[in-house]
């Protein structure tokens, strides 16, 4: 047990009470901004968490008409909204209990929008079956994970259960596993491979519970957060036959897409943006795009789909839940909570006790469910909305793939911080090398360096990043974590502000 | 251990695999009529859960536009919305991050709205002291109910935690409870007395667990559901005085009430309809009608408001959490998914726990946090859209009394059925008293007879109701639990269908 422990890289130098803190500076931050409190700059930055609409990114028309046009039906009579967007809200009313938004709905989400979140899943995998009785609607994927883990962990059983998990990797998770007193099996991204997951990793990784706990599941975030690299086709097959012949369950925390928005891997030339030394980020927008140039090869693929094509034994066995959310990707709606999460292969029995624990909360808030229908059915050609509606997905995918670049040049041109590009996700996770005595200031405020940083960051150049102890780091590697989906110019005033931070701090300190 | 398990009254006649089955005969019956199915009725009625909008009430204007306007901001734009309404949807954006419903708020609220709330359970309970830091707003009061009880319970010790509970009462807590590994310790309200909770009850209750499990908290639900009781300022004075000599933690789930809408005891002859042997609802609209003829005395006090008033040392050491809602009263609005949560007198150190343990899920809906605020700030006299908001009110309130009313003579007319009055929230639970001969024909389908009178009843009548085993009842009584919160023309169909339903059920068993 003590190996694992000892070297538990989701506790090095960050207490949970930590996290907290940071959270409480920034309130405090905030507080003393608006009784007029003289500081370097006048707003604070907060790319702390994925939430694009935070930094001012615009929601999509489409989906706020139509969620607005549910609310107060009298505007479904108003010719001001489109067309297509009143058809829409007047067929989604009459599929709510009683014709309306205010009532709980089944569950695991209302039926019809269950039905065709399950036909966009099929659309998604080139076909693959999607089974609607596997999909419930939750009040976010964190909350669906969570009850998943429950069900995984055996607290009654004298070897503690065990979940494979990603260095670095999304905290909420792993702190929702120490929770429920499982322990996180951790295997290391390879960060100088753009965080690539190589199977010997894994297989050290299991090696390393023995005696230690049951490992039961594998967790995979694709693409990662915070590193956002995107697997291979291939690297999804050898995942899933390792978690075939090991007896593992799948969990694939795919939030990080939405709809029609794929991030893949491409090289720079194909994109109107050069940029030395980086990989550029490219959307692939399907259905809407999914003839363009980009093709096959650098389409993102689910870990169902995979699944699906790889055929038996594996596509009618090995257990996989996979998760989406509304919060990220194109309709960036975190506000709205509201997510999904597939099951396949899963015992029946299984599946009852799933129903059973999904029940606990009455169902999800059937605002969101009505956004997780828009992401699932967006205009098609020929609808009013359908150019808007393109000209503002456009403008998103511009803004990102904009941003992506202009942050890795940023970050690689300056000493003591280097950043992989990453291929997908809305985080960039760059490295931080500080001075030995950057270090040791750090050690003396009892702080990690990484959280010493931020805590720096924000007091200083109001800006709020989170330390990458909180998603674990390799020993003595130390990052900060920043959402790149935010307007161009706060991006650029972000940068700036980052770059005379560091600029600064790299001086005082050499 | 064996005493209390043995007499488990939330387990007596009803497994929980069998709410599932009622739940997959409606979505059965639901699919057969949109089938066009024939059977003696063309659609269901759903008074299964504490839903208005599900059978057709209305929901409140001033809600739905401040909402729509949040979510479509070109709305406040356009004077087809009342002015109030425009000005208050702009301040409540400027004071969402980001200016959008779309970002994260707080994991505990909107700071301005935890603000709001505060004031308005100060100015609901007469002055008394609220701290917006002991404020969390949540996706839900039974989320937080089960957040709380999460913390309680003590999974590590050898003797298990137990917590006294309302029979009958709100089945999810119950299972809350188990789900924790923790007992139920079951407390009997007087159904002969209008469910009464009886000082000796409660001990009786307590000593019960003696050698059994260790009681750390007392749960109640005011007004009661499913049973409609609403205590007496005694009433909780005495049970705080209990909890303060036992030292138990108090958890009052007062989330039937709703901001200015209280309901209360009141003889029948001080309200326009007029019916015999039954009390009536009175709703007491405070602020906007608390100078009415109703008075102090038979208005309703919540728990925070009685220990305020008590003073020391009941004031500052007893415990308690008490839990309100967006889904239920005037209000309504189940699908939003919003509660709130205000802790009193607890330790520092757990209230730091109760931060983390409610920072897992990122925040409550944002939308449901706004009609939060809304219900905390109604129109005031002079805003535009007052005079139409209390017209609104007003016919929720008729409605309530009509329907409570009518329920109640009718019931009441039946042989083998019997009601008890109750006092507020917004469930009838009356008792059924059936033949022998159904009772056999009920254990022979392996069904309690209140479960087997619920499945014929959805079956035959086209009504879903609730058996009473799910909330627990004294050995031997039987009961259904429905809402009467709907339009009087559904409640008069619903009586009609439960009227027939039962005479013929009475004939054939006979």
């Amino acid at each position: 047990m003590s190996m694992l422990q000892e070297n538990d890289p989701y506790m090095k130098d960050m207490k949970q009470v930590e996290t907290a803190a940071l959270f409480r500076q920034i309130i405090r931050i905030m507080e003393e901004l608006r009784q007029g409190v003289k500081k370097p700059y006048k707003e604070v930055i907060d790319v702390a968490s994925g939430d694009p609409q935070k930094t001012g990114m615009k929601p999509l028309s489409f989906v706020r008409q139509i969620l607005a046009a549910c609310l107060y039906p009298q505007l479904i009579n108003d010719n001001k909204l489109p067309v297509d967007v009143r058809q829409r809200a007047q067929r989604l009313l009459g599929e709510c209990p009683g014709g309306s938004v205010g009532s709980y709905s089944a569950t695991r989400g209302m039926p019809d929008i269950v039905h065709r979140v399950s036909e966009y899943i099929s659309r998604r995998d080139g076909g693959a079956w999607s089974n609607p009785e596997n999909i419930y609607i939750s009040p976010g994927s964190q909350w669906s994970l969570a009850n998943i883990f429950q069900i995984l962990v055996n607290t009654e059983a004298s070897t503690r259960t065990g979940i494979l998990t990603p260095v670095p990797g999304y905290n909420t998770s792993i702190l929702s596993i120490k929770e429920l007193g499982a322990v996180p099996v951790p295997y290391y991204l390879d960060e100088e491979q753009g965080w690539e997951l190589h199977m010997e990793e894994l297989h050290r990784a299991l090696a390393s519970a023995k005696g230690v706990c049951n490992p039961v599941a594998l967790y995979i975030i694709n693409p990662g957060n915070p590193s956002g690299q995107v697997q291979s086709r291939q690297s999804i097959q050898e995942v899933i036959q390792f978690a075939s012949e090991k007896r593992l369950f799948i969990l694939a925390d795919e939030v990080v897409l939405s709809k029609d928005y794929y991030l893949s891997k491409h090289k720079r030339q194909s994109t109107q943006i050069q940029q030395v030394n980086t990989w550029t980020y490219v959307c692939n927008f399907l259905k809407v795009y999914q003839d363009t140039v980009y093709g096959e090869k650098s389409e993102f693929v689910s870990y169902k789909r995979v699944l699906a094509e790889m055929g038996p034994p594996f596509s009618d066995t090995v257990e996989l839940a996979s998760f989406h959310s509304a919060s990220k990707g194109m309709l960036g709606e975190c506000g709205l909570r509201c997510g999904y999460v597939e099951l396949v292969n899963l015992d029946p029995a299984v599946m009852k006790y799933i129903y059973t624990q999904f029940s606990k909360d009455s169902c999800a808030p059937v605002l969101g469910q009505i956004a997780l229908d828009v992401m699932a059915n967006p205009p098609q050609p020929g609808d009013p909305s359908y150019p808007f509606y393109i000209e503002e997905t456009q403008h998103i995918r511009t803004t990102l793939v904009h941003n992506v670049n202009r942050a890795l040049t940023a970050f690689n041109s300056l000493p003591g911080l280097t950043c992989q590009p990453g291929e997908g996700g809305v985080f960039v996770f760059p490295r931080l090398d500080l001075p030995p005595r950057a270090i040791q200031k750090a050690k003396e405020a009892g702080l990690g360096p990484d959280t010493f940083y931020c805590v720096n960051l924000l007091e200083d150049a109001g800006v709020f990043a989170r330390p990458g102890a909180e998603y674990g780091q390799k020993e003595g590697t130390h990052h900060i974590r920043i959402c790149i989906m935010t307007p161009p110019d706060i991006m650029e005033e972000l940068l700036r502000r980052v770059t005379s931070f560091h600029t600064q701090l790299m001086k005082d300190f050499s």
